[in-house]
């Protein structure tokens, strides 16, 4: 069954009416999970007015709760297994401290579902590309909380962008096709590589430093925040070190393109994802810049596997997940 | 002339008496600045149940403004030069919007002063150790803000650790002294060191990363937030990459301790600062974990000079900053 965003949303909304509504939105997952929930975090932050907005990797969240955490308060958690310990426990934190319990998964019968007064499942939502759709969830859910709070400018604009935004994923990824390869050939030997972006895009390096790069390919590297870049990482860049910088589309590209000038003058291996290449724009001038880290994750997809190939490492391979205790 | 932190927040709270109060306070600043304020952050966020607290690297505070930024709010930058471009303008920024603006810096007849409604200048204040001044001015800002709106009920106890800090610093340092050497002169040659953490010390390690390693060494690490670490980090283990793990006294040190266990037992190259050893308990039962990132900074900048000497690489070398536009 599809998720009915604005059903839901309005019953939250009905259910605090009368103890104060709903000021507070938590958001609490781990790696992946918690970089895919930074987007609806961010959007939150930056246009919403009445709902505040945090994201906690779950067990600070769980063992260093904020005192604010209450009954108007919404805490949304996300892990595609439904098994991860911290994130179960942070869902049952927020049971337990009367906050409404969304749960974001992939299965329906786990203990994070289990811990859920919503469950967003994620199997009957439109199939977004290539680990796309959980962040998609939550950013929808977050446009419709705003909608109905206190009224979101570009509502219109943003349903389109998402009705939309498979098409334009699924173009983007056939572009990035050969920027992938080339990528990957150039790279494979490597032992280090940054990864940079900003804005709503800065999860992404995230999830590529975390997941891809550590996770997957046992390379090390470090998610550079663009606007950080120049307050002492730029120190480490000479003609040997890899950037791969994600280039974003909104009023953050000004911190991307600054930190472009600097690696082309200074750096060698410099690898540029612009999202404006990607087709980014059509989504919507005032809301492209929200949707833009959903494009670079479908693409980020590709960098990943044809790293893969080229490195015969597959990205399956763990060393300790799945194999050891800890 | 000391900073009357008393008078500065009565003050603040009865300009906004008529018009809703103080609820929402944002931290601007730039690399170890931004870092610095972060503990102030994570205070509010724990402690705090009517002042909202968010942080930002500056250009992205003055790019993606948030909405919800208001005369209701505070904005504290940071800067010690007082010049540092981006902060600068996210100080200019709260004015323009009529949140207050709190500087905090060195320089009185700076542009960051300029733009302050409050400077808070470190000169006149105690002087704490080796870079621990102005996140110390933050937090005791913070302490006195949460006191003075709801009222902190182990404000006593925290007033005593500010007392005792100094103290606690300096013999915190005296004991890491061998360590410091023997991290210095095992990893000389080490092309990357990562550096971990959580709850309120996260954001050393960040500045570890950020600023010892990656600006003054030119050595690649990534500060790895011990909660994060088994959702995609932790694979690049093996017994040939060194961790440096801050370990708390706090509510975190679960997180800290099970990473730290783990790389007992599948890497080699580990190097433990345990804040306990350092005695920081001493700095009260209920605060020290508030605190513990204070002397951590004083502890990490002995480690910052033996690598440097055992790299004969000094901390002042710079390829970039000083040396060219960017």
């Amino acid at each position: 069954m599809k998720i009915d965003y604005k059903k839901v949303v309005s019953e939250i909304l009905s259910s605090r009416e009368k103890s104060g509504g709903i000021d507070k939105i938590y958001f609490a997952a781990c790696g992946g999970s918690k970089a895919e929930l930074t987007i609806a975090n961010f959007f939150l932050s930056c246009e919403s007015k009445k709902v505040k907005t945090w994201i906690y990797t779950a067990k600070e969240f769980v063992l260093c709760t904020p005192k604010a955490l209450d009954e108007n308060s919404i805490v949304i958690t996300l892990s595609s297994s439904g098994t991860t310990k911290e994130t179960v426990e942070a869902a049952a934190l927020a049971r337990k401290t009367g906050a409404v319990s969304i749960v974001i998964t992939g299965e329906k019968d786990s203990p994070l579902a289990a811990n859920g007064d919503y469950v967003f499942y994620d199997g009957d939502e439109p199939k977004y590309h290539y680990s796309t759709l959980s962040l998609t969830i939550a950013l929808k859910f977050a446009v419709e909380l705003v909608q109905q709070v206190e009224g979101y400018p570009h509502y219109e604009e943003m349903q389109n962008g998402f009705a939309i935004l498979d098409d334009v994923i699924g173009k983007a990824r056939d572009y990035a096709q050969p920027g992938a390869l080339a990528f990957a050939e150039a790279n494979k030997n490597e032992p280090v590589i940054h990864v940079m972006a900003s804005g709503a895009n800065y999860n992404v390096a995230y999830t590529t430093t975390t997941c891809i790069l550590m996770e997957c390919q046992w390379i090390h590297s470090n998610p550079i925040h663009c606007g950080e870049f120049f307050h002492g990482p730029f120190e480490v860049t000479d003609k040997e070190v890899p950037f791969l910088i994600l280039v974003g589309t909104g009023r953050e590209r000004a911190m991307d393109e600054r930190a472009v000038k600097f690696l082309n003058q200074y750096g060698k291996k410099l690898y540029i994802l612009d999202a404006k290449e990607f087709g980014v724009d059509v989504l919507g001038a005032e809301v492209c810049e929200y949707l833009s880290p959903i494009v670079f994750t479908g693409v980020l997809s590709i960098y990943s596997h044809k790293l893969a190939d080229a490195r015969n490492h597959s990205v399956d391979v763990r060393r300790y997940m799945w194999h050891v205790e800890y």
